[in-house]
């Protein structure tokens, strides 16, 4: 047996036995555990964390990531604090839903059970993996973890810190496991143990996931990149727009949810555009226009490529475009949106239902900021991430989600007939 | 672009369609018209599956395939049934759950929505053909067929059906498409079409599974084997045991939730044993019982070796096994089973919850028979399969386990603070 497929087979065994025995307070004491180790052993774990900062500046690792790697002291209390919030929030297992009695007389329900033992490839963001393990842990579920090689000594520590925690509450530390080998092949293998690894989680950027997908027979969780769109509507209150619009755009751009494209209905485009444009370069917003945008309003407005359309910016770079209305407003979103999160802006409440039925993304918003689609605002605690697939779940991702169930039947001698 | 392309963005282009204009009716409308065609084309069926069967039997498939690949008039009438039944089933697209107002004062919640395009790899059987297309555009998705080509005949003949249906409503015919090329290349293609294909449903047996499940990128459903257990613990009614034991075995000894292994508790092995084996043997099963169970009960009992605890028989054989009480039953049954249907049979209420708690399997029963586990039973209306995956859709699949969610965010200008 190779050392991957020990270390799966171990972390199985562990999940069962957790199965078997973790309450929810077993399950909270020990992130309280972790969060009390992290407060005594800090010291030891900046040091460390100082190795492989020093080894990453060495090497010439771009500075943004440098700094996604490096703990400070209030870094680390951010960790503790997510353990006392992850704490906070309902178990989500053992729930048993739709029981309903069949006419045979017998009951049928479904329990929210966890998933198993949940793969988790990350980048080197050493909160990943206190995140990541304590999320799992109190969803009831085993977990593998695998981070970026620079944040090596930070995570081995990290992982030592979650299985002593482990052990002091008298569960097996296997349940919590680390792939150590800094070699890719390993991770390859681990994405061939569809026996013993019931998911796979990449966090990270889009060709982390692609190779992940390319290489696993294990299902994936897919966060992939948001293309998302704000189309303003000729019914659309133009000063309730330019608020969303500015806000979808600006609020915080480096992140998924927010904008990348504005549509405007041909109607409302010639009032609107010189409206809202102008705010958005004052918030130091670059604006590439499709022809007609540029022919409305003209000043400092860059000519829209075709890329322009999938590309997913993160920056403060907004595309727009004018359309002759909803029909071609939907068509450009289908086309060239990835089904993240898309909103239009319109008083007319058919134009706004047919938008939602009509648009085939994750999160489907009218009169409101793409920026909402977020696991905490629409109320569902700490958040995994935000699913770009359709299976399993889509969109903000709560604790539920790495949840799955089981059929329950009660009968009382009940066979078929 | 390549054939095997260009046919599924044919396919998506024309669910995105489909999605906007079609409700309830419509889709009712498209399944009674593809019943009204199956009947009057019937002899022009029946005439291209005889192609298809003289050509099978010429060389030499096995007969029982040879009879899944036939039709007659009778199993065309099946066919038209199943239209019928299919319509009569509730729409499972368009529900809105979970709608909540946020503290900020808008709406969230979550719509049913179809899940996309979904890929059908199966066999050559015809039935699963026209099966498969009503299911999918009942519940609003694009299909993609690929059915085994000892069937090429039917399949196409089948599909032309469907789209001459499609066409009389009104919409794209590209919304069923059938993968025409006979060698498997095309599949490999298809398979890495994650961009516009959803989901992949691999129906038949597991050497068909395990093959698209190593070439896809794109998720899979699978319906692996069912090593089912039927577990009579200390506790045990032992009449209701015999009958549910016989029932669980030999009701349909062929399908995936027939009982495979039974275990026994040592504590009534020796009464329990005496009874069910000869009744069993009785109705033509054979034994393999492990060393106890032959001490307890030799006639006619067989020795089983390591692999009978692993192996889905689906045919009147047994293994039997005396374990020493409920732990050793449900690491039993963790270890060799499929996590498909395990049951217990006891009158205490603590040992059937922690069976319940602790055994990792899609269906848990407690005095019930294993048989029971089937969609139809369970109340969900026509079944899918029987998944034996962890993600989305668990045990029997209906309907709506052909569709996904989306997030619904209905605000009044809301946006990001």
């Amino acid at each position: 047996m190779s050392g991957t497929r020990e270390l799966a087979q171990r972390t199985l065994e562990a999940f069962r036995r957790y199965l078997e025995t973790a309450d929810t307070q077993v399950k909270n004491g020990i992130l309280d555990a972790v969060s009390v180790l992290l407060g005594e052993r800090m010291a030891g774990l900046l040091e460390e964390n100082r190795k492989d900062v020093l080894a990453a500046e060495g090497s010439g690792l771009n500075p943004a990531l440098v700094d996604r790697l490096s703990l400070n002291e209030k870094r680390v209390q951010g960790m503790m604090q997510a353990c006392a919030e992850v704490a906070a929030l309902p178990d989500p297992s053992g729930k048993i839903t739709d029981m309903t009695v069949r006419p045979q007389g017998f009951r049928v329900g479904r329990m929210r059970v966890p998933i198993g033992v949940i793969a988790i490839i990350y980048e080197a963001r050493p909160n990943v993996t206190i995140e990541s393990a304590i999320l799992c842990l109190k969803s009831g579920n085993g977990v593998i973890l695998r981070g970026g090689t620079a944040a090596f000594h930070s995570n081995l520590f990290l992982v030592r810190i979650i299985r002593d925690a482990l052990q002091s509450k008298g569960i097996d530390p296997c349940l919590v496991s680390f792939l150590e080998s800094r070699d890719r092949q390993a991770v390859d293998e681990l994405l061939l143990l569809d026996d013993l690894v019931h998911l796979v989680i990449p966090r990270g950027g889009e060709g982390l996931i692609r190779n992940v997908v390319e290489k696993s027979r294990i299902p994936v969780l897919k966060h992939y990149k948001g293309v998302c769109h704000v189309y303003v509507d000729r019914q659309a209150d133009l000063d309730m727009a330019t608020r969303v619009v500015l806000n979808a755009k600006t609020q915080r751009p480096a992140v998924c949810n927010a904008m990348e494209t504005l549509l405007v209905d041909a109607r409302v485009a010639v009032d609107f555009l010189p409206r809202v444009l102008p705010a958005l370069q004052e918030r130091g917003v670059e604006i590439r226009g499709c022809e007609e945008t540029r022919r409305l309003y003209a000043e400092g407005v860059k000519p829209a490529a075709e890329t322009d359309w999938t590309e997913e910016y993160l920056d403060l770079i907004l595309s727009v475009r004018v359309v002759s209305g909803i029909d071609e407003a939907v068509r450009h979103i289908n086309t060239y949106g990835s089904s993240h999160t898309d909103a239009i802006i319109t008083r007319d409440i058919r134009t706004a239902q047919s938008f939602i039925k009509r648009v085939d993304s994750a999160s489907v918003m009218v009169n409101a900021s793409t920026r909402l689609a977020d696991g905490g605002v629409y109320g569902l605690g700490a958040e995994i991430g935000i699913s770009t697939d359709r299976l399993h779940a889509r969109g903000p991702m709560g604790l539920e989600d790495l949840t799955t169930y089981k059929w329950i039947v009660l009968g009382d001698g009940h066979i078929r007939e």
